[in-house]
């Protein structure tokens, strides 16, 4: 604490991202990174970008990029924006249309950065308690609200809603914004995209991260209409003219291109992940329905924090949130056949 | 303009960057771009970390890069703060550390991001006029404020404060934070970094753009006292986990570990400025004394705004602000000798 702070601050409570071990000698499955890696073209595009023009700046608008994304979602350029990474375009999107008089509205189970944005921009929320099964009850979002902000499939749940739940809520709250934070959709959930063209309320957010296996380049976009879009480009450009590196802007629209890498791997991912939630149902854990690259998880009779410091003890990382209703959870990244085996395999030693 | 924008985008005017123009048949004289481009260390470092661990996260904390950016500094790693561009790291610095209830001071000429900041995060302002000969009268910065922000060298001026001025304006100003602003210091200015074990009220910041010609890379750090640093990580932290991807990252740590690279660019383009302002004088333009990579000069007879169109024409461009007090100057950036030959011989037929 210091006097030289901005009162706002002091208040801060910073989200905590998951450990990222320098070691490579464990098996992560705490992060929700994709196993398979990206493409190998977005990785040549990358390697022929890192020249001398690194000199000289990037496009400003990620023009590239944005393109390749709207010929992939078949949109207009002026319904794409792009950051650095979907964090970075959430913030934005609290910034610039989620802050209103009323309070908004979001799961009190859910991507645990949306209080934190509330927040660094001192927006008033409401967080809405899930049902006992962690199922979302859209009557509780009938109410005034400053806009509405759902993660779809949620995390660290991976329940997914349907687009006519989506849909549902678009049309009853046409007064304010209803973000939907997209992160996971590539994994089974089904994409507001096609709703965009007719709910101008609407704000869809995907990210490269899990989906193209790009966690390490930071590259997240939001899809909406121009309007929506205008604003977070003016947010944008009072913050940093080009929050988008060369490399970013190139190895991103090459990942985007490659549709066949991106079909491959979310299949595997798929197929691993109904593996995994049969093969932790045998070892009596009870497990979430997932539509995500990740498992929400409780065990019957062993508590997660000690099942999540053994898996530790035998340098398998998984994610604990020692948080009230899901302090006896475990969110488990589907990893490779291989790393899921093991992970079994130690599990059923310390159940044993 | 929308009813679902919040308030405050409704009142932001946006930064405007200098053009990119997509062709290379142009002489680009207009962004301050190094002309020698980055360290071959540094484009084969983000060449090898083009490869399938880009599916992980990067470390959040940017850790290889601080390490490297405090070894040269000769800084603690707990000094140094990191982001995506100095933009980035300026608008957490005035959203963390400028934002009280007295207005900041900075010059009228200067960044003319800085108003751009203050309206994003509803921070009062007061611009203080330079002198007539675009100086900066430290007496005028001698009244209650909350924070005063300076380019050093000065943007679009070039003008440089020695260091003992910027020491003045530290112990004068104890009850605030002295932000210096050194995106163009390795061109000849004192950098203020020598002072920070002794002023807990000033941060320094500064850019691999210009100085390591990596502005496509976007990466800018901070440097100061420990607990002005821990605002910018709880602001950063409260915003995106991962600002700078894992080629960033590893890319400007090689580039800082070039010293060599570093110091041969810096001497040439101090030199090719030098030969510049006397070509520009043999042509009847006034120079202001400059300690950047870039020069701001008024012709005695031609108008500036006339000029940069002529030159445009002619396939150079360079930047015209079009403001009060600057809107008869250009601002020239420093380019390769054949460049500034290119620039010279044409100017010569423009005025002939």
């Amino acid at each position: 604490m210091s006097e030289y702070w901005s009162a706002n601050v002091r208040r801060l409570i910073p989200y905590t991202p998951g450990e990222q071990p320098e070691t490579r000698d464990v098996i992560k499955l705490n992060t929700n990174e994709n196993p398979y890696g990206p493409s190998s073209r977005a990785l040549a595009a990358i390697r022929a970008e890192a020249n001398e023009n690194l000199r000289l700046y990037p496009n400003p608008d990620g023009a590239p990029l944005k393109s390749a994304i709207a010929r992939f979602h078949k949109l207009a350029v002026s319904q794409v924006f792009v950051g650095n990474g979907s964090d970075e375009v959430l913030a934005h999107s609290f910034h610039g249309l989620l802050k209103h008089d009323d309070p908004i509205l979001f799961p009190d189970i859910t991507y645990s950065f949306y209080p934190v944005y509330c927040a660094l921009y001192e927006i008033a929320f409401d967080a809405v308690p899930l049902r006992a099964d962690f199922e979302i009850d859209l009557d509780d979002y009938v109410r005034e609200n400053g806009g509405i902000i759902l993660a779809n499939p949620n995390a660290p749940t991976g329940r997914a809603l349907p687009l006519c739940a989506i849909e549902t809520l678009l049309a009853r709250n046409a007064g304010s914004v209803v973000v939907v934070d997209e992160a996971y959709v590539a994994f089974g959930a089904e994409s507001a995209v096609n709703l965009i063209d007719r709910y101008d309320n609407l704000l869809v957010v995907q990210t490269l991260s899990k989906s193209h296996g790009l966690a390490g380049l930071r590259v997240g976009f939001a899809l909406g209409n121009p309007s929506l879009i205008e604003a977070l480009e003016r947010i944008k450009n009072s913050f940093n003219s080009y929050p988008l590196d060369r490399l970013a802007i190139t190895g991103a629209a090459a990942a985007i291109e490659d549709r066949e890498h991106f079909e491959e791997t979310r299949r595997k991912v798929i197929a691993t992940r109904e593996r995994l939630i049969s093969r932790l149902e045998e070892l009596d854990f009870d497990v979430l329905p997932s539509a995500a690259n990740f498992v929400f998880t409780t065990h019957r009779t062993h508590s997660a924090a000690a099942l999540a410091q053994a898996l530790r003890d035998r340098a398998i990382l998984v994610r604990h949130f020692d948080r009230p209703r899901t302090d006896n959870y475990l969110r488990i990244t589907v990893g490779t056949d291989d790393e899921i085996d093991a992970l079994i395999d130690t599990l059923g030693q310390i159940l044993a």
